[in-house]
């Protein structure tokens, strides 16, 4: 307790522009505003969504920042107004808040809580400030949650308090991580009969296979579009399709490769700046749906901790996501990893 | 009866050849085969889809044919095996079947029939050959009903039996004209608060109104781009969109006029063919749905009878859709009528 309402100096890995390595470095961390709280972060996934904007195609990506959004901490201290955690308990920071008072909380439908949005996108705290500094410099938040730092600060509507037992190195990555596995994992609980992991990386079917994907299609074993063989391979396509990396061209396949009357394409990965997706109407004219989804559609403060409790039950599997660790010195080493298609998730423990 | 059995001479308005007016002609009917229906059409509307097929446009348009899909008709004979319908019985041509074996038909998620669709799209009957001639040349069907002939043979599963009691030459529209003031009479059935016409041309907006449109939209009396203008008008966006006329710009501004996190965006009208959809991938990821329909999504034989039943107690409309009637001689006047905006619906009256 220390530190309360004070300034922290800490370390943290730094993005002082695009298209560099990390710098790590120490930073201070001022202490948390009315309605804000203050983590202490101990382990954090590094993810494509980061290397994405550190690659500078992210119209949003505002530098120098603090990257990182997957992960898990404990709180430090609050600001004043702060009602739902308090110092010591373990959360999860949310780059998709819950309000629990904008249209968007209040409806069933979507999970895409607006209500900080604007000043997210900025790189600041909804009072339009950053919290850190580095040699002198303002450096901004993203993604609202900034994990790359020992201590970062958030609103109170940005974290999920969870359940203490569960391993912070672990459920960090429910910070919505390996998009592509939880989907297979969703399709086998959804009671998918065949579920077809596609990648054009063979090394990743063992993984796939565990879980619960049970056939693996690499587009570079064939001369045809992916969907055509795709459609052929299912008997007129797949029911559900779903696109986790960002790349235009997939997203169209995914969404021809349904079956025509009643194929559901749900987009996930996040594509660069200013690209479109195309398709011929009649694709959907002719029944298929193209959709899409943030975080799983998972309203974020109430689902996490239920996931949380999914997970120390056993029916939801994290553990074998994270195939690599490292401390935050070695930060780049786990974004080359992830190029080199080499790690599942890279995990950083503080 | 005197023809059971017979080819029919009749008159009926052929199509040469594409960008030409249609012409009258004295064409031969050859009887119903195994599995097939004759119908003496009664009265039938134009639509722009017969437009659309005529001027070139459709990639599967075959000439010559007999265009026509919005029907009225009595049975005049029937083929071998021929069980749910008989001479005298009042039906209405379905450009989508309904076999109720495929697995289409089988699936409550779509109405797409797909039992003859290949062979409907190359004109021909099931067997693949087609039923008319027309001064000693084959003369192909379109649509799978050809409802510009005073005469047409379907498949048993491409008509629906009606009540006699309601007028063909009014429920014939329900062959699916008038999709942009059915939609505004679907969406006041659904109880929409809020139900916005968009045409430019103002002269659409009286008969919008009365099938319960409450607002109308030009985007001729705006400089912004008509999908953020509406996003203005209402708070974020609208909830549900419809396109209706087939055009790939409207498509686009359709869904992008929707409400972040629960807009559904539904395509209706047909595109030129080769043209394709786009959007940003952002827009399906942070909440619309991009969809389509044909037929409204109806089960064709099933719904169609239920229509009318509909329509004869007073629940839907349809008689305000035929706004001016013709003989089949004048039938280029119905398309003239239709280019230039002064129709809602013209029906031909043999």
């Amino acid at each position: 307790m220390a530190n309360v309402g004070k300034v922290i100096s800490c370390k943290a890995a730094v993005a002082w522009e695009a298209k560099q390595p990390l710098s790590i470095e120490t930073v201070e961390v001022e202490p948390p505003k009315e309605g804000e709280v203050r983590v202490q972060i101990l382990a954090t996934g590094v993810c494509h969504t980061d290397a994405y904007t550190l690659g500078g195609a992210d119209s949003e990506g505002k530098f120098p920042c603090i990257l990182g959004h997957e992960g898990g901490g404990v709180v430090e201290s609050v600001g004043p107004g702060v009602t739902s955690v308090a110092s010591g308990d373990h959360v999860i920071p949310l780059y998709i808040p819950q309000c629990r008072v904008c249209k968007f909380c209040r409806s069933s439908k979507t999970n895409l809580c607006s209500t900080i949005r604007s000043t997210q996108g900025q790189g600041v705290m909804p009072d339009g400030t950053s919290r850190f500094t580095c040699k002198g410099k303002t450096v901004y938040h993203f993604m609202g949650t900034s994990t790359f730092s020992e201590y970062t600060v958030l609103p109170e509507m940005s974290v999920a308090k969870v359940n203490p037992a569960a391993p912070l190195d672990k459920i960090c990555l429910l910070g919505c991580g390996c998009v592509g596995l939880a989907v297979i994992m969703g399709a086998k609980a959804a009671g998918a009969s065949r579920i077809i992991a596609v990648d054009i990386n063979p090394d990743k079917w063992a993984i796939a296979q565990q879980f619960g994907a049970t056939e693996f299609f690499n587009p570079k074993d064939h001369n045809k579009p992916t969907q055509q063989v795709l459609v052929e391979m299912t008997d007129g396509g797949l029911d559900y399709t779903f696109e986790c990396i960002g790349n235009i061209k997939t997203m169209k396949a995914a969404l021809e490769a349904c079956h025509k009357g009643w194929g559901v394409s749900t987009i996930i990965g996040v594509a660069a700046a200013g690209q479109e997706i195309s398709t011929r109407p009649f694709q959907l004219v002719t029944g298929r749906v193209w959709k899409g989804t943030a975080f799983g559609g998972w309203k974020s403060r109430d689902s996490v901790p239920q996931l949380v409790e999914d997970y120390l039950a056993k029916k939801i599997k994290v553990d074998e996501f994270a195939t690599h660790s490292m401390p935050l010195d070695d930060i780049n080493k786990a974004f080359e990893l992830m190029h080199d298609g080499k790690s599942i998730r890279s995990v950083v423990t503080y």
